[in-house]
């Protein structure tokens, strides 16, 4: 079954619409603290299916993704009285919607969900794909099913209820697809002005829009020809390291942020590598500087970094170190070795275009 | 993706064969106590995969087919360091293959499964359908996912193993499948001798085959043709009824009897509403009379019983009681509404059938 799609800034009828179209059926919301405040109130008044749900509550925050948080989830759908015709609307970031998928994906066998992303990494990377799961044994998404929605409803209406840093976060996921797709989608994602609270929320659902398409297109291919779906790790190998090891000396940055840091990384390895185009390179890298600011790497702290992307979960080998590059915007080239030397080179030159 | 079954007594081999074709992944085996102690070392000294793998223990009964069972199962599962690549064998009954098959179905979102019924109950009724699944908050298989196997292997080997008791509850559900079919088959079945140790397990291994075989073209059927799947709820309903009855007095009967009492009601009311050759049903209350025995039902627990009926699950409205029938052998009906009244007079008729 294909995911239903929807763009919209009219959320609340949207959800109207989905329901009736279900038949009505018992109707139940998951929220957590931020969304219960923040997003649910704006629903009820817009929508008489939210306003006449059963709302359950869960946890805030990564660490809140276990299975204590699922048990709780599974006992008020039981407790509840929800049945398989039952819909589960999950109205929050990806935790809320991963949780929240999964519970409904599995709460007797499959009842119907409903996902809402409320921010704007949730809504371009968690809608396509059908991935639900928590956390366990101190595992991120160790457990979870491909499981998709009945609906995913993608608006931007709530976004200015998030912190700036949350949706530069977003952005960076935005940035990396139309790298992979087109300059004309890449300028024009450099061009809008993502700042609180000043954004136009029609434009940028518009971006938004396109920008799930890349995904779409991606993963629907990826069916028949494996291995394309590695081209959505652009930038994550670097950005994944860089990650892993601020969180592992106590100063953690936000995902989409080292992602950013990681691009910026992965097309310096592009251009000497696959000739990636100089001057793309530095508008991107001066976009990141100027939106992410610098994330400082000192010479000493390369070894640890290159050891980090050896043992990346999604490098097929640790005895050598695999990166999705681009030839050009619109053109990756999946899978290339490259050589721990050309690595630190190409983080000597990160430091340069960083002004480190 | 379509489940393999396999129908063999060289269990074994098959298991080695199968996991070859997985690519000789890293093994892992989910059994009960029961099952580790009788049939696990059969399979060590028959399959190299089997001696190879690390195994992983549950405790046995449906009581113990929970959620502690479920992350206990994960956590060995993560420690271990099984990845999707690896595959879990789950050799025990309904329990182990409901568990282990949810188990595996979400640990890092699917890694491949093999189910090795050991039950025939297992055998006949577990091994078509992906149905996996744990109870949860007092509620029967209340949490799970439908799930296919890479591959079942049915054998009947390890049923010499099972008391007598749990060999006719099993093949109860395959006279209930004969019934839908065909004459042909159903007077094998009946011909053929179950009683413990005696039985030929060459030939209960063909008849196994040609059992499952209905089952799987019904659910097949029943992907497009909305409803058919009812038809294996032939006897349920009053079978269900008994079930929870004798539970409720502390006097529990295994499922399948309970199947073969709610078999001979069914019949009758066959009879009643739709000509149900009357021969073909004092043959098949002869059959289960002689097997079974007679359950005890008095006049002044129609009320509680019908009461059940009208709460089955599977019943649609509890304005009315809603049963599968046959015509004739091989020509079920699903959905026909029966009065109580003339439920009432069918439980009259199976106390005279059972000489009560």
């Amino acid at each position: 079954m294909e995911q239903k799609i929807i763009f919209t800034n009219h959320v609340g009828e949207s959800i109207d619409d989905i329901v009736g179209q279900l038949g009505s059926p018992a109707v139940f919301v998951l929220c957590d603290v931020n969304t219960q405040s923040f997003v649910l109130p704006v629903l009820q008044a817009q929508s008489g299916t939210v306003a006449a749900a059963k709302i359950i509550s869960t946890r805030a925050g990564d660490a809140s993704k276990d299975i204590e948080a699922l048990a709780s989830l599974w006992k008020s759908l039981s407790d509840l009285g929800a049945t398989r015709q039952s819909v589960l609307i999950n109205i929050g970031g990806g935790v809320v919607t991963d949780l929240g998928g999964f519970g409904a994906a599995t709460f007797k066998r499959g009842m119907h969900f409903i996902n809402v992303p409320t921010t704007l990494l949730g809504a371009v990377d968690a809608a396509v794909g059908g991935k639900t799961s928590v956390n366990f044994n101190g595992l991120k998404n160790e457990i979870g099913v491909f499981a998709n929605a009945d609906a995913v409803i993608i608006s931007t209406c709530f976004f200015n209820t998030l912190p700036q840093q949350q949706l530069l976060s977003g952005y960076a996921e935005m940035i990396k697809h139309a790298l992979l797709q087109s300059k004309d989608m890449l300028d024009r994602l450099l061009a809008y002005s993502v700042v609180y609270p000043l954004f136009d929320s029609e434009a940028l659902l518009g971006l938004l829009e396109e920008s799930v398409a890349v995904k779409q297109n991606i993963v629907a291919q990826d069916l028949t020809e494996k291995g394309l779906r590695r081209a959505l790790n652009l930038g994550h190998t670097a950005g994944h390291a860089i990650e892993a090891m601020a969180l592992k000396y106590q100063s953690p940055v936000p995902h989409g942020y080292a992602v950013a840091w990681g691009l910026v990384v992965c097309l310096v390895l592009s251009h000497m590598e696959l000739g990636f185009p100089s001057e793309t390179l530095h508008k991107i890298a001066a976009y990141v500087l100027e939106n992410y600011g610098a994330h400082s790497i000192t010479c000493k702290e390369y070894p640890e970094l290159i050891s980090l992307m050896r043992h990346d979960k999604k490098n097929p080998s640790p005895d050598s170190i695999s990166f999705t590059l681009l030839k050009d915007i619109g053109q990756p080239v999946c899978g290339c070795v490259v050589s721990e030397e050309k690595i630190e080179a190409a983080l000597d030159i990160y430091r340069d275009l960083m002004h480190i």
